[in-house]
């Protein structure tokens, strides 16, 4: 890292980019990036060059001397990068649309990551980000892979058991979300909130939660099951819950655990949003589209406010905060996803978690947690079963594999709804899933 | 154990008893029981006293020196007892009647033993359960206490938690039934074939199967699988699973399995049920009533072969087996539900599971696992998760926590739905549940 | 096993053979050997023409149709064998005097298992074993492989973790000593006691201790430190212990115990033996000469009694009731070293342990002790990080292994007798060591 | 915490007191400390005076507000104290050289942490803190124990396991020493280096070593085995080691691991030094009398320099770094002795371990190591069992735990010896021992 730091980011024609390099600039006194490589393949050639040239606005606006290089040769960027981010989207959200329209027909949850449509995000990931972790044992073997292409989980837990890049985080933007809504509802400074945090990718929970590191969990669940406050916490909560689950449960829930622990409601509302055609897939293409005409504006030069509505606020701020930290050494407290390594009891060492850990050098240290508490213990340990069962259907190809998946998974529950959806699905995303039809080319 | 052997059956009123009976009388040369105590509440004195009264002829016709005590005096009945046996119901069929239908109300499976019906009788019988063992201190501190009321693995986990009797066996006719299934599909003797079982009570599974000792897995899931065979799996399997499902899962699942990989089929075929008004309660209902019938005959002094269609069949038999296995310090294996003391690997050793073991007159020891199979980790997992907070509930009188257990629990899965059902069921099971109206009373 | 089943015997040259050729004949309606091989290297001719000769006269005279085969040629044993028995010794009793005398030179004991000796032997005989297992995988890939080479513990440890070999189990008669000891103290018949064993090969515990299932521990700690009885005790357990450890520790020992919680009366005793010029191999290869003078007598048809006092009684005798349970899927109890499975809580998985298991036709199934006693713990843990760490140096060549391994054992805890002792071992095993020669010949 | 914060110091009259003085006027900005309260007993008050005098000196010459307090009543000291820090020494230095002297007569290590010498400083130490323990819980609920009193990993243990108390660290200057050396053998400075830690009190090892955030283990392996660096290496690690031993092993070892991987040469030694009189207990009381001469001396008002000899340099201001880190909510990165809550696999959740740890407002939380390399795996454990069975004996004053504790210490490692020595060594410091005199009188 001697004559500054290469960042290479695939997916990089993505409308998250402006947050992304709006970060490097923010940060670098403390991060000298001297070359910032967006990749993107063929079909998102345009927005490459729309978000691009927004960059590269950005940039000369800072006066920093930072290069930014478009380019569809990812061999290219990654050579001799140091950091390299990911956030693409194989298929780009036409396929988001049918991992979530799919389901729906069958009366089934298609929720994009840790449920079926995140089953098919992930069979259509995961070989894509294996095959750049090769390209990386050769170019840039001592890189780290920071990772934000969903499902981030399972795709973590694919690299950790099947690559052998070591050096990988996953990340999320639901934890720092978590302790924004508590630093508000506190009405403190979110710098003054810590969460101990401890899961998995978008099933994790806040075990503890701190305001100038002393415990007000007791508080805030107060807080949370007060009915004068329901208005609030429907805002930072999605619908609110039942007092007496959330007293009971005695920890802290990010806004995914509602499709587990509301499954039946959910269900209902996005059915109603599909009967209406609403899906998040429309809404976020619909977004995107906006985004990028504004991205197209040759006057701007800043990372457009409009961004932060788009869902993944913080993501990319999360990313340079990360690299940040690793890159000085800074040994400061972020959740991430990373191996395991004991830190959550009856968890494999490992697989990936999301957990609380010090940031160094070295990559992230996860603070042991112990054992997660009784009743949150089964739902963990049944989203990692999907996850790794999932990673290795998405590995090997293997049909029966993903039935079993998407049969484990708490949203479908059912055999044979696995099989009907498993078999429409990969038909509609035969494109993009070589790997489940090589039987059939032989 | 000297002057012969002392049972004491508590709910010795039951249906089942002629099956009890029937055991002692075949294994007295093993087991030479010399006095027999069926004891019962007032709600039950007339049931106790027709069964008794079939009891005492069948010995009769035995010619066997077995004393037969009917009372409603437990502590008498336990006093110095070598071996209790529970196969009581508090509220009886009735009580089972609301478990199944209240759930049904709410679009949601009642299931009596994992699911929410199985919440309710656990919470009716625990706090009559760990007064028995308190009793059982007292009057016979070396007996050992075997249990088949369900549901027997929320019971074991709650007298290995909540009480200081550590001679407990939880005992299921699921494993031995799944078994005998195999043993048919293969077309085979019984007595050949061996089914390693690990899991939970009715969320067992069969990781390896036997014939003479050697492995034939492969080939039962091959044929559990073959189509030509449906018919007859479904005769021994219900509906029968998808086979990529069953191939990629590759181990045995039991008959339980289908309410959580199957949830949506067997909640429509209940419904479909409830709406017909003919819940399970009420074909066991009638069921019973006509076994009465046949009980009062005073010419009668067999097991009437009625009692097998019955479906607790080779319940009773599995006991007097355990029993004579532990009195003859026998060492042969038998799955039953016991302290898991690292059996099986991420499962707290001071847990209930169920599982392969060794029956010496130390009581059974679990033969080891180590992991589970990855893919049915989570589920296990989660419905010792349900069980541990209904056995907290059932002992503390908790509300909230109720709600939290029927909340995390896979059939229910829904903080909105669990405070509804606990609502009702509560006030529907008032009577029963003492634990639940401290507070309104005070 | 159709035909009869095919014994192969390495090393079988060895004076224990005949208690083995005895075990076939005694047991032989159970297990109709039909083929018994004994193989032996060209070091080991004329003993196993002496030995095959007597084997063959007993199977004369018992009448039985059991081929006899003496070869030199390994794989001819090997192929299509049913089990495979393991007793040879590399170097013979001429290393085992070396592997004694060296370490005492530097005023530590020898040890022939778990001390400076026992790494020495095992580096010797474990790339032997590993040869044998890579000819079974091609020649008998489904046989058991029975092995009672010494170190029991380290080579079925480098079994487990550095061959194909999954179907291996390590024999002791240390466990039945003990039994029989207990027996004897008891004045009840062998048959009506039983132990539960767990810990590793020379260093196993008894947890427990049953007579007609009930367990009488209390009862013989009490009897095991009661000074009426201390020249009892001595002559069933050596030394004999101070009553104050035994009944804290609560457990019952095993004779080589003796080295490690009582390192330095050994000491003494070993080097006043030395000093004597009377180590054990000295001793044993007397007891060999004059076994194999009897040997030679053309009439004797019978195992000598003589045998029994060569040390290794009930060995053989052992392996083959164990055979004859693994052929007859048996399901009875006997401790053995077999793969840990979370049977030994803190011990991997994937580590060979001692330990009650019920024997299969598909091998041993270790019942699950869970954490062994605190105040054992931390010893079988070293010997474990002693026998991981020696096997890794067997395998390896690795001569920083070998001074580390024998560094952490806690007979010679000192990094520079450690050095002192490896360098003067190597040279004078440099024949049977090749795999730490192969950089100074390159 | 409000009107600024109120530190007990138990053993105040120690002559560590001056850098502990010292290191609360140094970080005052951070730690305004409002009360300073010195305790000690009535064996201890003139060096409590002597050495209370130097301290007030020294705050006076700070100009601070920080008032010191002197005093016999450890209630008083106690009551509303925010941080109690005890560095006391029950039988003063007398005691220390008899469990030196002692072991040594029977030719034992004496050691006095993890050996014979730390299991009696254990016997008459815990007793003692757990006094403290039951006071604080009522006087000082919400404060923290920093105990630095020796043997600091049992201590630690009995408080975990024996008192409420859960708010309470062990602290160590071994591990801030071995960074010290790393950074000298490296020629760096000592803030640039940092060691993640793992093991127990006295027995702790370096799994990787930073400069800068980036490992130079390798680097520093090779240093520590080039014969070229031998001088100096013996200069900050005692003898130097086997470089083959080191290499294998591959991770740094603290000075305490002499005693285990050197024993006999530290016999040698110790036994030479005995023999001339001079133990270690008697170079520190000589230096003690020293520096007490030098703290009488009224124009004194800094820590003198010569207290830097003392050999528990760095102690004293370790903790009021950790004290500092607590107060101010740092979470840095220091090695402290906590409860495991599973940052080191095979080791109770709820023991002792000294580790890398993130230090928050609400105590240590140790960073995941998972397991611990093969190699050290068992000394570790076998450290952990005499920890706690000396614990045991310690609380409950039973003589065979004592016995067994002693025996089962791989200095030990002998029965007899254990008994001799106990008994010995019981009589000689009866006076602080009355758990294990409490049948004699009765
Ligand atoms: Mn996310
Ligand atoms: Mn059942
Ligand atoms: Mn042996
Ligand atoms: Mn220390």
């Amino acid at each position: 890292m001697t004559k500054g730091i290469k960042i290479a980011t695939i997916g990089g024609g993505s409308s998250y980019t402006p947050e992304l390099v709006e970060g490097f600039i923010k940060r670098y006194s403390e991060l000298p990036v001297r070359e910032l490589w967006l990749v993107d393949v063929e079909a998102g050639r345009e927005k490459l060059e729309i978000v691009g040239q927004l960059a590269k606005r950005m940039i000369e606006k800072s006066g920093l001397p930072i290069e930014v290089h478009l380019t569809l040769d990812r061999k290219a960027a990654l050579k001799d990068a140091d950091f390299v981010t990911t956030q693409f989207r194989v298929g780009l959200l036409d396929a988001r649309a049918k991992d979530e329209r799919i389901p729906m027909k069958y009366g089934v949850l298609g929720q994009e990551t840790n449920g079926p449509g995140g089953l098919f995000k992930g069979l259509r990931t995961i070989p894509v980000i294996l095959d750049i972790c090769h390209d990386m044992e050769e170019l840039c073997p001592n890189a780290w892979l920071i990772n934000f292409t969903n499902p981030a989980g399972m795709v973590t837990e694919a690299v950790l058991r099947y690559s052998n890049i070591n050096k990988v985080v996953g990340l999320c933007n639901v934890p720092i979300g978590m302790e924004m809504g508590i630093a508000k509802l506190l009405d403190v400074e979110h710098s003054r909130v810590r969460i101990d945090f401890a899961g998995l990718n978008h099933m994790v929970y806040g075990l503890d939660v701190y305001v100038d590191g002393v415990s007000v969990k007791d508080e805030v669940i107060n807080l949370l099951t007060d009915p004068n406050n329901s208005s609030f916490v429907k805002n930072i909560q999605g619908q609110g819950w039942e007092p007496s689950f959330i007293k009971a449960l005695d920890v802290l829930t990010c806004p995914y655990h509602m499709y587990y622990y509301k499954t039946r409601e959910m269900l209902e509302k996005d059915l109603k949003n599909f009967e209406n055609g609403e899906t998040r897939a429309e809404v976020v293409q619909k977004l995107e589209k906006d985004l990028f005409e504004l991205y197209k504006d040759p006057n701007l030069d800043i990372k457009p406010p409009q961004l932060e509505k788009r869902g993944g606020a913080y993501y990319s701020d999360a990313a340079v905060r990360l690299i940040t930290s690793i890159y000085n050494d800074k040994r400061d407290i972020q959740p991430v996803n990373t191996r395991n390594n004991g830190a959550i009891a009856s968890l494999p060492d490992d697989s990936a978690v999301e957990v609380s850990c010090v940031i160094t050098k070295e990559g992230p240290k996860p603070i042991s947690v112990g054992d997660l508490p009784v009743a949150v213990r089964g739902l963990v340990q049944q989203i990692k079963s999907f996850e790794r069962v999932a990673a290795e259907a998405a590995v090997t190809g293997d049909y029966d594999k993903a039935v079993l998946a998407l049969t484990i998974n708490p949203l479908v529950a059912s055999d044979k709804l696995a099989k009907q959806i498993v078999d429409e699905m990969l038909e509609a995303h035969k494109e993009h899933l070589p790997q489940f039809f090589k039987v059939v080319e032989a």
